[in-house]
């Protein structure tokens, strides 16, 4: 244990035959419904220790139905163990009713081969956190969303004019972000990296609850220490249903992560 | 059925129990290997049985290992029945060997609700499909992938550069597509219109085989009949993998599909 809420709040017990207990915390909500990404960590956490591998690679979250603060029981089935990565199915439900179906590969991602910028645009530009928008969680309500206090977001002044009143009709969000309590970002964590930041069509002027369908997120290296950047972009807004495309950078500029979510747009 | 080998080759029988039988053909392979599009489309036939949906909405697949022509056994589990989608499991498995586990959601696309162009770009501007080089399917070794006679390809003379051993640097890939047997794209079909072009690193210098490891497709409506056009680009190229991003638009300018698929760079 590292002392982090991050830890303490994914952490899962063995129960026996790929079965695992956890809790789920109302630390990491916004307005009372725990982060989709927080929620993911968890199940990724069993899907790590029943395949043996220390780092997701490919992993898809399909939310069916939202999690709520409280105990939370996981199955996990194993698909392929291969040489280098590993397959596998998760399944995490509360009270009998399943909230989370997961299934995705674990490898380690230090031995990982290939160049880190074969191709690919570098981080985005911003500006020193300190110059950036802390994203405080207020919410509609007035009320503090409690993952805020745990998620050091800092978004780039470019992009909140939704905040300001004024959309920009650029539906794109570029920031940094870091835990609270100064645990360093992990593979574990970026399923809440790319799932904590406000929804980017907020800039086209849609406002309210902008529900994940699902989540898939592939992990290219493991980040150094620090503060990580994301640029997150939705390219396709049609038929009541958005993408977000999100990537992930690390302190010293390194591609982490890249991820797609599939979400309702508010009606 | 309706005469078309996509049809036939995808059948599957209902052997009870969430169980279906399948016959997996050489008909859509490239160098001996059939299409993992193809392969998921019949997965995906199962998720819809299972499920009573007619449509996929948001499905994922992981390429565990190739599949190959021959007998297929299907085993669905259901995640979840809801009021307007469906969640479910597919294994697909050959010679007792798992090949291919999908996770994915389907429902009805004529009832999604929502603007077909609430913000996107347009697809793409492409010559005539008589204008585009014919993806003839030819192969190191000079013989004909069976697929090419299946998949009619005309690839935008942009995004050749590789085919004329100039590879532009930008890899991107766009063109027309549907069957030559003149049966009408529908939503099963997508997964093997965005796993059906030449992969986009070709247009890097990489050459050989780009294994798919995870493909992820989203629908957004059903089809008009006639070509297909498809944009795909690989936007992050690092660590030995690439993604590939893909949006599929019908001949009535609308969004079909966006999808992105995780693969290994040729080593």
């Amino acid at each position: 244990m590292t002392g982090s809420e991050f830890d303490a709040d994914t952490a899962i017990v063995a129960a026996g035959e790929g079965r695992y207990t956890g809790t789920i915390t109302d630390r990491w909500s916004i307005g009372g419904v725990p982060n989709g990404g927080y929620v993911m960590a968890m199940a990724l956490r069993a899907l790590l220790d029943a395949t043996g591998r220390p780092d997701p690679l490919g992993v898809t979250g399909h939310f069916v139905r939202p999690a709520e603060p409280g105990p939370a029981e996981l199955r996990v089935e194993l698909v392929r163990a291969g040489r280098s990565s590993s397959t596998a199915i998760v399944a995490l439900s509360q009270n009998g009713s399943e909230r989370l179906r997961v299934l995705g590969s674990a490898t380690e991602l230090d031995r990982l081969e290939g160049s880190d910028a074969e191709h690919g645009p570098p981080p985005p530009d911003l500006p020193p956190p300190e110059e950036c928008l802390h994203g405080e969680g207020v919410l509609p309500d007035g009320s503090i969303a409690e993952i805020a206090r745990r998620l050091d977001l800092r978004i780039s002044p470019e992009h909140v004019g939704w905040a300001r009143g004024a959309p920009t009709g650029r539906p794109e969000i570029a920031g940094w972000i870091r835990l609270v309590d100064g645990r360093p970002a992990d593979s574990l964590l970026m399923p809440v990296v790319v799932d904590g930041f406000p929804p980017t069509v907020f800039e086209l002027g849609f406002a309210g609850w902008v529900p994940t369908l699902e989540l898939t997120v592939h992990l290219r290296r493991r980040p150094a220490g620090g503060w990580l950047r994301c640029a997150i972009r939705s390219t396709h807004v049609s038929r009541g249903l958005v993408d977000e495309d999100s990537a992930v950078w690390d302190s010293e500029g390194r591609l982490v992560a890249v991820a797609r979510q599939l979400a309702m747009l508010p009606r």
